[in-house]
């Protein structure tokens, strides 16, 4: 077979994370990346190209943890067929469930990665405050039954600004070398019971938007103060900061460039 | 056995309709009704009281349709054990999945009814606007494909206001005398993708509220306009309305009394 021209697509996606274990390819484990390759290779398929899914080149800006949710995941991944660019999330989404969506596509450079030319991801993470749990907000908030002071978790969300080596709000394990991030926004708002955690960064370590959520959420229980904070910021301890937040409140909102 | 006390309680109960074949009991088909009355009578039992689901006395303050949420349906019901009223939500709770919630409960007076005393009911009705269906708002919105003008939406509402009879938007078959109804609030906003219709009246006939919102959907892709709606209302033709919206968009938000 002659060699068929590539293009280089880069495309939005959105997904509800709950049934999925996360983005990343894990052999044949249902996640995000293996559904998302499958519909690619049945796309290529249909054009009269025959590759396995773990044969499509695909990159994406995030690897999301399993259960956790994307408004604005970018992945880019090489097509050989001749749908047109904005064709393609039809083209896709005829072949995803219903629980992923391809939300817009474009021909990319060749040059472009989705991950290391990222300039800043936004995550949100979302609260829902009362003593009964609320089946309209199951699987895309945490429930958090004791009463929140959302002003202070405010408070305390801003000492995130700003460029902090943020070793503590690390998984412990990790392997990641420079643990300094710079944190473009971070914003604690409410609404009736519902408070939602809304952070901007160069970039992320592993957990850290979760840790940070965990941490707020000790803020607003009254446990930690704006000291144990910084202190733990300065720490470099992953003790020191608060428990990972389950990941059911977690949505990766936007990736820019 | 000797005559137990009973008590009346009044509870405001959320759920997610999606998994049911709506409020009322059907049998043994799964209702949301079924699931609640059997989780009284195991309560019940708790206390020492052996009773069938079917012999719980409940009635509701609406019948929500298959597949239609609640964030504040009321129900009463008889109970004879002695679980004081602000722990009757947990008591229920633990007997109930997770789709469905008591919020709160308190004890009621024996002449008070949920539907006929209600004074007011609020729905909202809401849909995702947008060329490519959103997976995080699959069960709790109805995906419009088509550019709505929710401007035009929102005029066309304001139509809605007053006392009228609302034959027209009323499902054919129904048997119902009395067709006027006082419509206290009628409102379409909008977030990006996202419209809401919320409305408030003395009563709703079937399907109202979804024929309501399937008219202002017709408004919206500029195929009725407002005298289009105004006719309808006169008509008391329910040819004349809108179709009826899907029931994923559909809440029943508040009960007033």
């Amino acid at each position: 077979m002659a060699e068929m021209a590539q293009r280089r697509i880069r495309a939005t996606v959105e997904y509800l994370g709950t049934r999925y274990f996360g983005f990343q390819l894990q052999g044949e484990a249902p996640t995000i990346e293996l559904v998302i390759r499958r519909a690619i290779a049945d796309l290529e398929r249909s054009g009269g190209i025959c590759l396995h899914p773990k044969q499509v080149r695909l990159t994406a800006a995030s690897r999301t943890d399993a259960g956790v949710h994307a408004r604005g995941q970018v992945i880019c991944f090489s097509y050989h067929g001749r749908v047109p660019a904005e064709r393609i999330p039809y083209a896709l989404n005829s072949r995803l469930p219903e629980d992923i969506s391809v939300v817009s596509a474009e021909e990319a450079d060749w040059s472009f990665h989705p991950r290391y030319d990222a300039r800043s991801k936004r995550y949100s993470y979302s609260i829902f405050n009362r003593r009964i749990p609320s089946p309209l907000k199951l699987e895309q908030a945490l429930w958090v039954p004791r009463d929140l002071d959302a002003g202070a978790m405010a408070a305390a969300a801003s000492l995130f600004l700003g460029t902090h080596d943020f070793a503590a709000f690390m998984a412990s394990g990790s392997s990641v070398v420079n643990t300094v991030r710079t944190v473009f926004r971070s914003e604690v708002t409410h609404t009736g019971p519902e408070i939602e955690y809304t952070v901007e960064a160069d970039g992320f370590l592993y957990n850290m938007v979760r840790i940070m959520a965990g941490t707020l959420i000790e803020v607003g229980k009254g446990k930690y103060g704006n000291e144990r904070v910084l202190k733990a910021l300065r720490s470099r301890d992953r003790k020191m900061a608060g428990p990972t937040a389950r990941p059911c409140g977690l949505c990766l909102e936007e990736v820019r460039y």
